[in-house]
């Protein structure tokens, strides 16, 4: 299998399946919704849900049955973004060139859409078992390790660390423990939450799991290097990110230190798997688009 | 059984249970483990979590079995709290007394601290399978009622309601719609949980979801009150609702047929559960105390 051939296949489902676990916007409280949807359900790239759903294929299972766990791993991802953007936080007017949510909709209604995406999330990944395609340990084991990977030794973590004024430059080893937590977490999850849908056994969970956090780290670093590239080239000047004195890979190694740090991980993500149930193109493919991605 | 002896035995079973389901705060992000446990262990009266131990009881269920999803009620209860007292909400500076979560830690961890109140949530509630008390199908449908209880149709769809500017003031039908869902809803959730825990049968299930939904609403029409009548008594003025001119129970029906509606809520839940195996004592004490409480 390609990636570039299930890619298109897995986001279509995805989006197919979505609305679905979006509340009706002709509640009285529909404008929450609105938000919900105008958030969830515009723009993504839904990496993340379509890594849970290839890693369930790989794993010989039916993509179908892991389909609600992929809408949660997106609907999680989606909640992070509008939090992040809010004034209190990263204070972002955009997000994939719309304002973003909080900016359309009001700080009050961005904050509760957030809330209720994470809310449904839970609701969403159950249904894996109530629309009666997984058994109910398998899918309780999901809604468990999502809401860890999602929590304060996660996503939530990584997001305090980031946010905390840097007082002195972080180490490398601080830069890449904020990063597993902060965005590797939930990617690591999807994964995982693939491989746990088709009954894989613990090791290739392991390995799985092991792809996505390289996967994970390398996406981080490609960040930094468009950051640091793209905003010199196109306004002549150094990134918001160091203008703000924040530790980057770039302000760490360079452009051309974390280039070759980003090819050693696709290397190793391609190596977690190689010899494994997992050992297919789709996931060396899916690899190298990262590493190779602009904004 | 009585409330009055049942009650602090569950409060200690609670506040014991509640600090493991905390992250750390000697972990690098331990500021919002500081925020979560500021906000979730001091200060709650620990009604949701009592109740969920209470029907489970009554249903001849294993108390402790039930200690997880308490806890997950609890916490769902605290982020809700967290997020209701920031200034892009309620804008309350105090709460229990005590500054609130975002005046003591700021906005951005106060925010954070309460996402991570509802995530960890339902790792609490999946841990009444994983610490091997409950059967797996069991927690998973109380995980779905819990993320359904909390969501846009029920406890944040109420805050959405209540948040919004009011044009015209609410009808006594959108007033009672309002608070069934942004008290109500959790309420109910708990004591079904409770239920749920003990293996109880559909009906049973039912009748608890009836008394909890007029307990709750009997809690709110007192609120109402207190708010008016202490309000007045102290400060020589109306109440801050009403100098918001937001629709209450007061403002509706006055203060003395607000009584004599909480009179009949209680009456009425009482005849919820009687002649049921939820027949007990302990919950019309429930009732009655919660209808006659002060602030």
């Amino acid at each position: 299998m390609t990636w570039s051939e299930r890619y298109p296949e897995y986001c279509s489902m995805i989006e197919a399946a979505l609305p679905q676990y979006l509340p009706p916007v002709t509640l009285p409280q529909g404008k929450v919704c609105e938000a919900m949807a105008y958030s969830l359900l515009d723009g993504g790239k839904r990496i993340r849900g379509c890594l849970t759903l290839a890693m369930c294929e790989l794993c010989g299972g039916e993509v179908q049955s892991a389909l609600p766990l992929a809408c949660a791993i997106e609907m999680v991802h989606a909640y992070s973004l509008i939090h992040d953007d809010l004034p209190c936080m990263d204070n972002d007017d955009l997000r994939r060139g719309k304002p973003s949510c909080h900016i359309k909709f009001g700080e009050g209604t961005a904050l509760l859409a957030g809330d209720a995406l994470l809310t449904h999330a839970f609701s969403a990944a159950s249904d894996a078992y109530f629309n009666g395609t997984l058994p109910a340990e398998t899918v309780l084991r999901c809604v468990n390790q999502l809401s860890r990977a999602a929590g304060v030794e996660g996503m939530i973590g990584g997001q305090v660390i980031d946010t905390a004024p840097e007082e002195v430059p972080m180490t490398p080893e601080q830069l890449e423990a904020m990063h597993s937590m902060k965005t590797g977490a939930l990617i690591r999850s999807a994964a995982v939450l693939g491989c746990l849908a088709a009954g894989a056994p613990r090791d290739v969970v392991m390995q799985a799991d092991l792809y996505a956090a390289k996967i994970g780290l390398a996406f981080q670093i490609v960040d930094d290097i468009l950051d640091a590239t793209e905003e010199s080239e196109k306004l002549g000047k150094s990134t918001s990110d160091a203008d703000n004195n924040k530790t980057t890979y770039i302000t760490l190694y360079g452009v051309e230190k974390a280039r070759e740090m980003v090819r050693r991980l696709v290397l190793e993500a391609d190596l977690a798997v190689k010899g494994t149930v997992l050992d297919d193109e789709m996931l060396y493919e899916l690899a190298d688009t990262l590493a190779k991605r602009h904004h």
